[in-house]
């Protein structure tokens, strides 16, 4: 795979420039031709790349590429998932260049996907390219590449089980996450699920002079604050009612275990500049993102923010509300007892609501699966060190829906790094990783073949 | 006046109009060239109404407007203070006609500056005008209009220091506040001053994925929320350190004179569309807007504030802060304690910047003046009923500096109404009042002459 890639290279940059140009933003109505444009592009480089077919399927959303080749159905069968869509870019004054005009330097690709997760889907179509023109693919591959990740994955469970036999498959391989780093290869073993909410304070029905009113009226700022305030107490706890009554809480020899996976505190802060962390108290900054359930405002937004000096006493305020959730705590159990619990504490001088988005449930992977030990030995030869196996912070919720819904088990080969800042200003994906994970990927089929 | 008005109606909207119609918005640099044209505008209008001379004068900031006529040195001079600037439009969204295109209907003018204060101000010129034109000018006039008032007048007691020969008169005028209502007509004897500051609360230097470092990294926004949620405790109090310090509090007697004053708490509650008012704990909704100080967040943002639902840790959070002041409390020392105040409970996982704006001090005025008298003689007879004496929550805080730099006494006699909700979305002005007010400068001038 090495030397091919070498031969390639331009035009593996070409043919992915081509898709990360596509402003492909899923939480953006305004995009809704650009996520046509890029599943009608992934479909042609499917083609391309050697599928006996591969079209774009329309779904309640945004549509889904599927492509396929059976080689002989005696073989294993490989399902590879993936996501079209991409994140916001805002905050854009902070890119150092534009997040949809990728470019290379400093040995990485620079753009708003160049990981997550065109970057990462993208070296399965190569590895799959280069297995069939070069007569070694042994396996019959089926790709699933859907454009909602960034939001939820709404409509994919519904497309899933209306295309149950067509996804039929022995393992559904992502590269959609980190390795812990370029040292020390990892492979998650499980995820964090996902509940997201907005809500909104509203004070008076109209903006007020915050000189005529102010110290009388109730402002929707101030008393968001309180309520956001008291969502997590001064142990680093969540407050809303039952929200830990669910979680697995882990034995010593476990919680052992993973503190195995070296961890760096001063190299950590470091990287953030952060003079120290913050968390749940008694908990590690590993476990706290690995096994611990948290809750964060993504957003807060609210009367003037423009410059200058406005006095006014505004009528609303809004906060974007996630929660990450651990295994046994349920997205759509999570998301109701917060409603209930922000409800519940609304002061009678404001009017509150809450919206939820679609969230999704985490998952734990067995590391004693035959693919995960094919993973293991191709990713170990690979990096020249055995993998670690980890347990990832973020969410792809869906993966929790399809073993449910198609009865398959992911298998996470993730090439991200932390430096990639993916949801972030300079998104970046490094060259060596992004070459590292097409090895690895071939090898992987090598391996897993029983 | 009366039928004066009738005669020149037309020409009388028209002339304002072609004022509102200029964003003078003092808040945003992109304004800076509307500032000088408004100004020179006004110069025109101050002349075309009978100024002997009128003209733009540079300041530090935005250009004042200064005019005079003497008729005759031995004669009272009143100096009428009025300002050109408005404040910000924003959201857009929620006015019903464009802010700087005016419009007359129900019965009102609306638009940005329709009352505050390019309304009330062009009140003063029309009154001059027919004084002028039918010979009844009793007084020596000075105009100036300054166009920094709605960012605290920054440049303008410069300024004065350096006019102040020029500036010399017996009583500044101003037309820049409300009335308790139609019914009740009130003369303004005392403002609140204001302090105003923007805090910044950095977490992480990037932003970051809210999935592989929430609940272990300190989210600025949550950090904020519980900053600012300290800053008000449980019974309405400002914890800022020192705060209450210097607040005259009031005598029993005070109190009961204060309570005379018509208030009915379901009006205002319907007016504002609340369920329940809010504030310091045992003083009334009027007492906390005018006797009592107080703190309101002016506007939040950090994170993700568009559509749809990203998950992202941000590296900042931000607030405006606004402090309305009491007698005696001085707003530099104000800005200081609560500077001192935030920086020194920001946690050590976070950092954070406090920046001021320019505030003001508040003031009184004594109700035993002959202007007040003169003031409550006109009023009286214009509406049909004497007006009472009443305390502003905003604040005006120049007016404070021109008493103690020109020796001034300022006279509020402002004819806005809460309906017009200045500083907010669809700004008005009444017909009734914009009448009513001239009519009574026109007497207030005839029983201001000893």
């Amino acid at each position: 795979m090495k030397q091919y890639i070498e031969q390639n290279r331009e035009r593996f940059f070409e043919e992915l420039f081509s898709i990360l140009r596509i402003p492909s933003v899923s939480a953006k109505k305004e995009h809704k031709a650009d996520m046509q444009r890029c599943a009608e592009r992934l479909a042609e480089l499917l083609l391309e790349a050697g599928a006996d077919e591969a079209g774009v399927y329309p779904s309640t959303g945004n549509p889904v590429v599927f492509g396929q080749k059976i080689t002989d159905p005696s073989l294993k069968t490989v399902l590879i998932y993936g996501h079209y869509d991409v994140q916001p870019a805002e905050p854009l004054e902070k890119w150092h260049s534009d997040p949809f005009e990728p470019v290379i330097h400093d040995g990485a690709i620079w753009g708003r996907g160049a990981n997550d997760d065109k970057g990462q889907l993208f070296m399965h179509i190569k590895s799959f390219e280069y297995l069939v023109r070069t007569g070694k693919l042994k396996h019959n591959i089926k790709f699933m590449f859907e454009g909602e990740e960034e939001i939820g994955s709404p409509a994919l469970p519904q497309w899933m089980k209306e295309h149950e036999d067509m996804l039929a498959a022995d393992i559904c391989l992502v590269s959609d996450t980190t390795m812990i780093s370029e040292k020390v290869p990892s492979i998650n073993c499980g995820m964090r699920g996902l509940a997201y909410l907005e809500v909104k304070v509203t004070g008076p029905d109209k903006d007020l002079h915050s000189g005529h009113y102010g110290g009388a009226v109730a402002n929707p700022i101030n008393v968001l604050c309180d309520m956001v305030s008291s969502l997590i107490d001064k142990d680093g706890k969540v407050t809303v009612k039952g929200f830990y009554d669910k979680v697995v809480e882990l034995s010593d020899e476990d919680r052992a275990q993973f503190a195995r996976a070296p961890f760096d505190l001063e190299e950590y802060k470091e990287f953030l500049d952060i003079a120290q962390v913050k968390g749940e108290k008694g908990y590690s900054t590993m476990e706290r993102t690995g096994i611990r359930p948290c809750l964060d405002v993504c957003g807060i937004w609210g009367g003037y923010t423009g410059e200058g000096a406005k006095t006014v006493l505004p009528s609303e305020a809004h906060a974007k509300i996630s929660m990450r959730l651990v295994p046994d705590q349920s997205s759509e159990e999570i998301t109701r007892l917060f409603k209930e619990h922000f409800l519940s504490m609304a002061p009678e001088y404001v009017k509150v609501e809450v919206k939820a988005f679609k969230g999704g449930d985490g998952f734990l992977i067995p590391i004693s699966s035959p693919a995960y030990k094919a993973a293991a030995k191709a990713m170990g030869e690979v990096y020249g060190i055995e993998p670690v196996p980890s347990r990832g912070g973020g969410s792809i919720p869906v993966l929790a829906e399809m073993q449910k819904i198609l009865g398959i088990d992911p298998l996470l080969m993730g090439f991200g790094l932390e430096r990639d800042t993916i949801h972030s200003p300079n998104e970046s994906y490094l060259l060596s990783q992004f070459f590292a994970g097409m090895e690895s990927i071939v090898l992987f089929y090598e391996y897993y073949q029983e």
